[in-house]
């Protein structure tokens, strides 16, 4: 079988990363599997989370976004982010490059009180852009957890900010030169300052707090729906959500009509989705409202069989009954 | 200024990777810094030994090299590894390059007793061949760990095994079809063979156990001599190397004749270098031996103004002044 740019398909992984998997210690909480993207070990006294992603996509924040999406991860599982190893791969090319993206690293890392451990730099065959692969480690401060594979049919479920930060940052940053002759620059410029929004580690820790959650997931590629795609599979569930109740921001729904492409389906970190029992949603809403997190409920957890499915503001329902391919790949691919 | 294949060099690290490290966090026991190659962090009533690394210059090993190479790297801080996690990206192709990598982690990890516990699998743009970048975490037992900045003027310098085994097993594998006419293929075979000696964990955790060495690193890149340049540039100190007293394989010596090539700057896993109080050097050896690990004396450590050289067969002197580059980046660009 031929594989194609972006994730591996499930059916992929399942014959692969999610059966071998070396030793079967028994300190191993929380192995591989579809839409977690974190693991969880027990050391004495402690639990660890730890991630591990790439940062391909983009070119200008490769570095700034190397530390957000894994300290994202980390937290959704409920733990605090610790401690950040890059691997930088770069072309051959001026140092700057390099110099631009370690200054990123830092200062996002400074900002989430995290340290760069250790880690590798280097210029590599085989690499024609900058790639960095971060791996975060954080700790548990008890023994509870929370994991994409939790979700329950009945659950409400929520979301925090707004859908397709992320993708609305790369954009506007990678594509400026090419959208400042379609769009407003002003609003260019706010929307190219939406990489200050991407970290989702106050949310999920505030989500955490309340003890309210059955599941926490923060969606990347493939946007809003491939993270509730992710969810559902994770926790063998179906969902409905409704496009009419997903905020999306002004400045990303300009950029993707002059893109023609779908915010649902964008790139998103920056968003969590949660779920939680059908009978705390408000609560939970009233909590975070309370803490300064922006959340609204999008939609509920239904069983398998009752499918998964998007309510266009139209009235049209769209299945999504695979992963969804990110509409970036496609944009960047096209250009 | 522009940078060029292979690591980065000193200068630029410590401008850089070297001094922007986030938060200053106070369970951070060992920082990057040059040389070393794993970071150390306290965790309540354990410290935890983290190391990350690519494979970017070995195609048919990738996945085997990926878990053996950082394992090392958490062994000779005297840590056994436990927790691995894979990133790998892929150009476009066909699936079966990403099985067999994925067998080959697996098969290593089970070996190392080593669980996966999370991971990436892409297919990136950017990307011309697989890269594989591992991190692995290990716990140590007690509170003393090894650093390679460790070494004292007076310590004597052991090696173990033979030098370049990993640039055996990869010249071997991936050039196999241009050296077959040159060479014996019975030679070559054994000589593809040599990535079953590529781990050091049992060495290393076996002069661990001594509590006799005053440093341990593992060469990889820049080979034996770029390993101990390493080890004298993070202990501040010089050396004294003879090639009369460096263990090299005769499928080594045959490669390295036929690709013109120097096997004492060949990428070099397999190898564990340590440094020992010259009284002990005997006591250390004698032990390794009964536990089957064979080891060399090789030279001393000076104070760093007594300079670091390579004293050659023949008697001329090589002084080692700078960082080494690869022989192997040479090889495969020339290719």
């Amino acid at each position: 079988m031929k594989i194609r740019f972006g994730k591996l398909p499930k059916e992929v992984l399942e014959k692969t990363v999610f059966k071998w998997l070396g030793a079967k210690r028994k300190d191993v909480l929380l192995w591989p599997a579809y839409g977690e993207d974190a693991a969880i070990v027990n050391v004495p006294n402690r639990r660890l989370v730890v991630a591990c992603d790439p940062i391909t996509g983009s070119r200008k924040l490769v570095g700034w976004l190397s530390v957000h999406i894994n300290a994202n991860d980390v937290a959704v599982c409920g733990a605090k982010p610790a401690w950040f190893s890059s691997c930088i791969l770069l072309p051959e090319g001026d140092e700057k490059v390099f110099k631009s993206i370690v200054k990123q690293i830092h200062k996002a890392a400074s900002e989430l009180h995290v340290s760069v451990i250790t880690g590798h730099s280097e210029v590599a065959l085989y690499v024609s852009e900058p790639i960095i692969i971060g791996t975060m480690i954080g700790m548990l401060e008890g023994k509870k957890y929370y994991k994409t594979g939790g979700a329950k049919p009945g659950d409400k479920i929520i979301m925090t900010k707004t859908a397709a930060i992320e993708g609305t940052a790369i954009l506007a940053t990678d594509l400026s030169e090419m959208l400042s002759s379609r769009i407003d620059t002003s609003l260019l410029k706010r929307a190219s300052a939406f990489y200050r929004r991407i970290s989702v580690v106050d949310d999920a820790l505030r989500i955490a707090s309340t003890g309210l959650a059955t599941a926490m997931h923060d969606p990347t590629e493939g946007g809003l729906l491939g993270g509730l795609y992710e969810l559902a599979e994770a926790s063998k569930t179906g969902f409905v959500v409704y496009e009419d109740a997903i905020p999306v921001a002004r400045e990303t729904k300009v950029l993707c009509e002059a893109l023609n492409c779908d915010p649902l389906k964008l790139i998103s970190s920056g968003t969590l989705i949660a779920s939680v029992k059908g009978s705390s949603h408000e609560r939970l809403v009233r909590a975070l409202k309370r803490a300064g997190v922006k959340a609204a409920v999008i939609g509920e957890v239904l069983r398998k069989k009752e499918g998964r499915k998007l309510i266009r503001s139209g009235g049209a329902v769209e299945s999504i009954n695979s992963a969804v391919t990110d509409e970036l790949w496609r944009i960047l691919s096209e250009r």
